[in-house]
């Protein structure tokens, strides 16, 4: 059975197909947040602070961290994304206990961002384009960390899912002329938004089992593109989830402080028996009852987290 | 592509592998409900008419209609029930356009109940068992309907899905046998509550799977089955329906009032590619945006519907 091991500094998270379903936390992204873009210029790390904190509570396994700022004194990402990533790295696992996903497309800030990384990051991403995969791969070979392959190549993203599969193989087979085993590479394999295209989710369930039965991988997906555009979308990504997991998707970067997907996420696991004795699910469910006294999802989840003693990835003292 | 047909009196509603998922309203049934029990016993049908129409505005293609129950007056419903049946498919048929159900463990009951139903109703159900198979595969065959096969025998219910599936098999080779074709069986494969069993969910994924690959039918369920005893359990039948459509499930049986279930099937729906154009997603968006101003769901369904000029199963004037 496909492994694939992520590591903070005390804890290990593995995304697998006998595993529950592992939520990588998005919001630490100044991409369409102006006003977090700002702070950070400015070196106000708060609201990264509090993102961290509260997408641990929610639930999220690993936390994304993406520093592609552009600054108003300084339009080179080259030289600005590389120490901001350093900074906001060492920031937010100084407060939370939870595996890093380290989230550019500047090599640059790849790199800076594994010097500092406690543990066994997850880099984001590489792609099949020529000069993505010559500057990615070795960085992942160097570091040994398992890598996000997103199936798009110079030719840009193909609307045919066999397309978009055959990247994917392409990545692994490069992949392996480095030395990087298949269990670290976790593949996405693109998801459209349904509203623009009817068949964009039966396409994902099927390049995901395709996926994790030719190449033997594990998948994730950037989960909200699936409602782009949609009313109600939230409806229609707390669906989406539960088919994907049925289908064998293995993890997914989104935002882990909505109730209504992280429910899904949580049946999802018991449906699917990875929720041994239901525990997790039964947990969940309280932090469902806080929020009919009034509580929001992120306090109910936070108040839980502390009445269990911090279970759920905050470390109990800072080092 | 299997389609099994059933019809009202004027519309028509398949069940298929390349159609929207059927929800077969449960609510028409006394079993477990004492005081509708009383009332039928009373001759009151209020609580039907309303259910009836409740569960057509709120998106039941299909309603079931149970009439078991055991009287005080007298205890043997192969005396009471068929007349009861009578009565109840009459009232509701009168009522709403959509196809019924016609459900009952009394083979008196179901011949009643074929005598008036309209168009071409689904019989629930037949089972593996020798004596039901032999009582009941006639009346299909005689009415030319479909019928909801269960997948248990003589020997109970096995925890084994291979065996299940056999007991499947074995009720479609018989009613091949009364000239009745696979497309007119929809399978119940049987849900176990995940609570008492923790592989239920996956069982059932492999075994509409494999009804549909190997037997080429229909299936449906019991949905609610699946969640019970589990805390906040409307969140694990509401991640169980996505999943169990993704894997091929084409009907179940289940209360339609609830908004949580309803929107995931909506939902699942429109990423399977059968919702063209997601005209229903956005129609059902509405309604969801009505109970942000306080209403029902099945308020709000039913304003909806009467915007909509009845659309959704109401006649528009009784014959």
């Amino acid at each position: 059975m496909t492994r694939t091991i992520l590591e903070s500094r005390s804890r290990t998270v593995t995304i697998g197909f006998d595993e529950p379903f592992c939520v990588i936390g998005e919001r630490i992204n100044p991409t369409g947040r102006k006003k977090l873009a700002a702070e950070l210029e400015a070196g106000d790390f708060s609201t990264v602070e509090r993102d961290a904190l509260q997408q641990v509570a929610c639930g999220a396994a690993v936390l994304d961290v993406n520093a592609g700022v552009v600054y108003n004194s300084n339009p080179n990402p080259n030289e600005t994304e590389p120490p901001l990533m350093r900074r906001m790295i060492e920031l937010v696992q100084a407060l939370v206990d939870v595996p890093l996903c380290i989230d550019s497309s500047v090599p640059g800030a790849l790199e800076a961002g594994l010097e500092v990384a406690s543990g066994r990051p997850l880099v984001n991403s590489v792609t099949g384009e020529e000069e993505r995969l010559e500057l990615v791969l070795p960085l992942v070979k160097k570091y040994n960390v398992p890598v996000v392959a997103i199936s798009n190549d110079d030719t840009g993203i193909s609307e045919d899912p066999e397309v978009r599969f055959a990247v994917a193989r392409k990545i692994v087979e490069r992949a392996a002329d480095y030395g990087i085993p298949a269990h670290d590479i976790v593949v996405d394999p693109l998801v459209m938004p349904v509203g623009a295209m009817a068949s964009a989710g039966q396409q994902v369930f099927a390049l995901v089992r395709k996926l994790r039965e030719e190449l033997g991988v594990n998948t994730t997906c950037g989960a909200s593109n699936i409602s782009f555009g949609l009313p109600a979308r939230h409806g229609v990504s707390a669906a989406f989830l539960p088919m994907a997991i049925g289908a064998g998707m293995t993890s997914a970067i989104m935002n882990p402080t909505r109730h209504g997907e992280m429910e899904a996420i949580k049946a999802a696991n018991l449906l699917m028996n990875h929720d041994p004795n239901g525990g997790e699910w039964i947990r969940f469910s309280r932090i469902t009852d806080a929020m009919k006294e009034g509580a929001s999802f992120a306090e109910a989840a936070a108040a839980a987290g502390a009445a269990a003693g911090g279970r759920g990835g905050r470390r109990r003292r800072r080092s």
